[in-house]
């Protein structure tokens, strides 16, 4: 790929909307602010692997706030930030400090006093997360307005209950390095399918953050669930509608094998369902711990009835030319490796194995994309003054 | 505020003794030295906000050393330390490593072969946190004497039984922004009384701090307390001596109002009775775990006698005009917010929350100022030099 | 020290099979390899304490995985990689998430995307660190050469179950610097014998990378412990076959008094006997708890038979010139201190104390020298460009 042409697609782009706000959703963002995201990623990507210092902070804070477990993410947003020349200092809550009100507002803005940049993940409890999310960012904006923070520092959410944009975004990255272009999405069938895993309260956000964003571009989108593992509303209608504008389309299915079929793009993976999930947070939020171990075990149990939703070879031979691009978002529980029986075969997972690490080897330039755009005022220019006259990364 | 007229402030102080020294008690500087930490702090942050590189360190690390639980503090450590160009390693001791003698000069030394600033938190037990504070700056400076450490790496109290100077100095830093100069403090009056909290232990640093430092000035400073609640009898003897010598006044009353009438500034919050808290630490030492939960239920019991002791917008109608600056280090017990019945009302605390969070906000700068000012042999020169010849802190 | 001459001290070496490649054992590297980071890191030394800063990346992670407490390895880590301008961000695995096959690969690719080096500790377990480490190291290159990893960062072991290279390698730094050139070695005796302490399980990997390492330079190497505690066969093979082609010696006894008798150097430590910890490895994979208690009560017990295996000024008394040089990793069990009874009386360790704590400080820039030697082409040129070029890495 060339520098020039990567900073090119940038040309005749609208995306000062990026400016100063927030990432928490894909569907808040215009097709343009999409693409320019992809351009920028790109950008930086040929910029670090020509050893060019991607350097826009000579000092700097990213304050990470993770609500839950993470490894890939966690990586890929301190890789982002230190290839921006910020360094992460993790806000690890304890207990319930910052539960409700009265405190989001404190903490947010007593982090936040040298922060540039946040990213949050709380994708635990429907209902709660993109909310928390928005409380923090009201906050951030009434400090700001009230002189209290110099500058108002910019949210990149690492997932809430509604939708993973980071994730999303390098899964997009993916499939256009792969397909050879945006363009060429145009068209393509994409399975987004549950599947069978034996642990039961996987976020529903990957599969929201999928349908939300592939229906941008023109692609055919397939949704499959067992019964009663349905995503939530919004997320549904986000997909219908933006099916409906960008020539593409969305439907939703019960079965399995009909969304393989022809499938040039298949993501197979577990989630839990919403009306439990939803149950499940009020059970929470109650305190009722007996009640939540009941319904785990109920969860559990229903999963059980649809283990036949798995990945299997034989399935991979439905898709188009037998070929599909499968995606996953890692880890996977793989049949005989990590469980018994899970979302996919390990002779499947083992020969996409080098693309699936190459899908995830997107996510940190997605991320350092966002927040770049986030920042700089003409990204172009920026970009550009890198190549010719930025430092080299490091002394070879 | 003007960059220049800032670092004019540093002319004719003398301020030499903080190069290379520690910071752990505002009564061990001189009112020059406080000056001058007041002065660069402005500076700094005129630099940062005027986008202006504050980097004196190309590479170097600072421990933080957490021996309590910390937010606020931690992350203002860790944006100073930042804007210098430090970059922060968390020391964790785990269950009680570094307890005594021996292993306090080795873990000392063993942190510090390429430390430049230690910044320690050790503020749970009378007559140890200070003292741990100046054993470990003895073993620093004989294994920097003895060859074994390049150079000493300079200590920063992020607050110890007996005082929290980066919160006072950070307090000190505020008054003088609302007041409009240091000299205007000159005959104000401040209140710093003791609250009501449903919680027994907090530290006495804090009112100890805030007497220690607000009586250099010519403040006319009263503290409150009920009876029992006296703080050690060291930094009370300081205060008075303090504001003897400064022209103020320093006064011990048992009435909230007498403190609250005609002040011009308050601080109310709860701290722990000094005796029990000496007891407690014996215990402590003693693991006597059983005393100390029945110290404990007696000291909230005794708390519940002082319930009335809680800032209401009654109390602060009697203040100077009714408008008193009311300031508290944060988190406050706001009642019927984060308790039934706290240091303040909910209607106070939302009035004066803007101002609150301005107070906090000085805190990095205040730390930032400390450590260029240990570290910097011209503070003059270096912070022109980054005005007029420094990079941007970031690439708009 | 003068600079030009450290960089001389390449001159001719053949060290080229340290770039891109990583350091686990140092039986593994030649001689010339083990000289060059020897003189890396005495021009390193020179570099920082001329005020130089020794940057050679711009950005960069560090990803330190340490599944064993340290403090001394961590620090000395986090300080090496700040020196060269490289960000630690630490992996903490949680449970047991990477514990086999499948999920090592995707780790070790996971959180490799950005990083430019990764520092293991894994030191448990006899048969699983360095196994682990190599199959982290073979997915590492696995993913480089698939195209996943842009680089493959290089591995540093920071302690496996067999070697302790980053100790062994400061503490010849050490002898190096005592005794006034590596040419000195040669004929000197060491003492590497087992020690008394309260404590059953401590690494193989000390004694056994001291007895691999410092019989390369024509020392004559005496091992001693009590029968029972012998170490793995592997490295006291690789010893004797190195002391052959040295020119030195390498005997095993079962006399600490035989050990010291004329001793030059003393290593004096505790370690567990390898046959119970192969024994405890294969009860821990079992999950037998009950067994792995009654195991660790009989080593208790049987350690405590040879109670007077420790270091006292009588002994001390017997080495050369009654003045060996003393050493031991720290830290130390210490004889009325740290226990009842230890390794070594607190009459010792206090007349050796400022030299341990020397032979301590070598450690940072022992590894920030592997690093350097791993990731620079031309090692002298770019020593005598920082040198000559480089920025100092701090304003005074």
């Amino acid at each position: 790929m060339d520098f020039n042409a990567a900073v090119g697609r940038l040309a005749g782009l609208d995306y000062q909307g990026l400016h100063q706000e927030d990432f928490l959703l894909t569907w808040d963002k215009s097709e343009d602010e999409l693409r320019a995201v992809l351009a920028v990623a790109d950008a930086l990507r040929l910029l670090r692997e020509n050893n060019r210092s991607c350097r826009i902070f000579d000092s700097g804070l990213a304050i990470s706030l993770f609500r839950d477990n993470s490894t890939r993410t966690r990586f890929s947003f301190a890789s982002a930030c230190n290839l921006l020349g910020l360094e992460v200092q993790d806000f690890d809550e304890g207990s319930s400090q910052v539960a409700h009100g009265e405190t989001v507002r404190e903490t947010a803005t007593m982090i936040s006093f040298m922060a540039d940049v946040i990213g949050i993940r709380d994708d635990m409890f429907i209902g709660k997360g993109h909310t928390y999310m928005t409380e923090f960012a009201d906050h951030l904006t009434e400090s700001h307005e009230a002189g209290v923070l110099e500058q108002r520092p910019t949210l990149v959410s690492l997932q809430s209950d509604i939708d993973h944009p980071t994730q999303s975004m390098a899964d997009l990255l993916h499939l256009v390095h792969e397909f050879g272009g945006l363009e060429n999405l145009r068209g393509k069938k994409l399975a987004m399918t549950w599947a069978y895993s034996p642990s039961y309260g996987k976020p529903l956000s990957v599969p929201q953050g999928m349908i939300g964003l592939m229906t941008r571009f023109g692609m055919d989108v397939v949704l499959a669930h067992p019964p009663g593992y349905d995503l939530m509303v919004g997320p549904r209608e986000v997909a219908a509608r933006a099916a409906a504008a960008s020539g593409g389309s969305f439907i939703v299915t019960n079965s399995m094998a009909e969304a393989f079929a022809g499938a040039d793009v298949v993501c197979a993976k577990s989630w839990a369902p919403f009306a439990a999930m939803e149950e499940r947070a009020e059970l929470h939020s109650a305190g009722d711990t007996a009640a939540i171990r009941a319904l785990e075990r109920w969860l559990l149990a229903q999963n059980a009835d649809f283990r036949d939703w798995t990945t299997t070879d034989e399935l991979m031979g439905t898709t188009k030319d037998g070929s599909a691009r499968y995606l996953h978002p890692l880890p996977a529980d793989i049949t005989g490796v990590s469980c018994a029986a899970g979302e996919v075969d390990a002779a499947v997972f083992d020969r996409y194995r080098v693309p699936l690490y190459k899908q995830a080897g997107n996510k940190p330039y997605a991320i350092a994309a966002m927040i770049f755009l986030q920042k700089v005022a003409d990204p172009m220019a920026t970009l550009q003054q890198l190549w010719s006259s930025a430092g080299p990364r490091w002394q070879q």
